[in-house]
């Protein structure tokens, strides 16, 4: 199916994808002046729907975008979309503008904002599916510093996306998959669209939000997974090179899920330590990352139970 | 005139503007990954076009944009809008984006752009103008800091202005015009859509572009009328405490021209040095900046006598 013969809604309306639009004085155009999520259904339902509803309701609050929806609005469009589409495995983008707006920077109180909702389709989740990447990434690090929290704060998702877009430029030579970020003292953030995490000594580590780290919704639930199971975990601050001598390395986002990493900068995770069957079986992922993907499928599982 | 009278160029053709859209996936409204000018018409010729068009090109190279659109392209386009209108004293902007690509944000290489021309009324230009602004400029500092080179270079104007956008929301309270912006030292940098200039001890100062500051076109034409004229010039490190201590203060882009600073932070400017004239005549821009209004003017009137 082409990205054309999708079904999208925009400003209150279903229209073909190809003549979905919004004005050229909509500020989320001017500006990148606009929120958004992306989330995934499974089996018709979004997942963490009401997780992705607090951190758009976080970045609204950050712009200062008071867009008047109620989360039963934005449900209705999301689920109307899904229903003309016959989508129930599906990405989903919802995105909230500021509008148009008289011809100025300095954002009006009042907002008749812009509400789109994009998708496509995936394939299901849960246990035994398969992921919608082709294998295990490469991570790069990039030159381009992530935004610090006091430029443009990393909890707000935003349509402002080229910092993202410079450090995935940085891949075109070595055709890397992802860009690992550092913070401006150099410290690892995370890569351009997704949360990172590594295990070291048995550990499950990732950075802390007090980085500029946009607060992942796959990644609290795998934060939540690993306590659940009894895997010590650690939010702290980490540099490069403890992401390249890690047993282990994986990426999440709500579409990826879970995806491990192979190499950081061309070496090989995992080779310094033990990797026990992953050695034996070819696997790319390390124990405790297989361990998680299980534990997630499951959790997505039960989704298409209810 | 509303805004809604006015016809735009999109994607090739004049349209009206009620009807100028954009596609929901276009780069430039998902992302705001598109490069952009904002420029002034007098008597129906785009001031200093070629500076423009030199600034562009350093955006999408930055970008890593290739639009294949010539300047003579661009130029048509622009003459064809300010054409349909009738419009000859006018506001342009100039917008290239990354346009449609497949669902993913490392941009392709092989780019099909969206071009965009906005216009809209304005006052002439050049001696005995009337400026666009209502009166002096008040300007308070942000906390917002600028974003950093290392994050997204300064010398880019693209479609994310978030990092604006957030410092002038802060100045809902004071109500002030403009945010004085510093970087994450600390130092200043320039205003959300302005470039920033100071005089203290006769000589005329703005903070240097080794800061996250854009290199405007005014500032640079300022710059040279000044040097020109035999006034000492410095580009620098500044604090705010410089700004609020200096003896005038003002602020330039392509549609202000040159706004003279009235307070900074609530302080008023020059009441500590010897303001002359100024003080006799009630004007609020000290004579430095009267006298760059005036060659300002010059320089611009000259474009009327070609």
């Amino acid at each position: 199916m082409s990205e054309d013969d999708f079904i999208y809604h925009v400003d209150g309306d279903l229209v073909a994808a190809s003549e979905a639009t919004v004005n050229v004085r909509d500020r989320g155009f001017l500006y990148g002046d606009a929120a958004f999520e992306t989330m995934r259904a499974y089996g018709g339902e979004v997942f963490e729907w009401n997780a992705h509803m607090d951190r758009l309701a976080e970045t609204c609050d950050v712009l200062g975008l008071e867009h008047g929806l109620t989360r039963g609005d934005l449900q209705e469009r999301v689920d109307a979309t899904l229903a003309a589409n016959e989508l129930r495995e599906a990405y989903v983008r919802l995105s909230i503008t500021r509008g148009v707006q008289p011809g100025k920077l300095t954002p009006d109180a009042e907002v008749d904002p812009t509400v789109v909702v994009i998708v496509s389709d995936l394939p299901g989740g849960g246990r035994g599916s398969q992921p919608v990447w082709d294998g295990p990434a490469t991570l790069q690090t990039a030159r381009t510093k992530r935004v610090p929290d006091a430029s443009i704060p990393a909890r707000a998702k935003t349509h402002n996306y080229l910092n993202g877009i410079l450090a995935r430029l940085e891949l075109r030579v070595t055709d890397a998959d992802e860009a690992l970020m550092v913070d401006t003292d150099g410290y690892v953030t995370e890569g351009a669209t997704s949360n990172l995490f590594f295990v070291q000594d048995n550990a499950l580590r990732t950075p802390s939000l007090d980085a500029p780290v946009l607060p992942g919704i796959t990644r609290r639930v795998v934060l939540e997974l690993a306590r659940e199971e009894g895997i010590p975990v650690e939010e702290g601050q980490y540099t490069p090179d403890e992401i390249r001598h890690a047993d282990e390395v994986f990426l999440t986002n709500s579409t990826w899920e879970i995806r491990p990493v192979e190499t950081v900068d061309g070496l090989s995770i995992g080779d310094e330590g033990d990797r026990g069957d992953e050695e034996l079986t070819g696997s790319a992922a390390g124990p405790v990352t297989t361990l998680l993907s299980r534990l997630f499928d499951a959790r997505v599982e039960s989704t298409y139970d209810d």
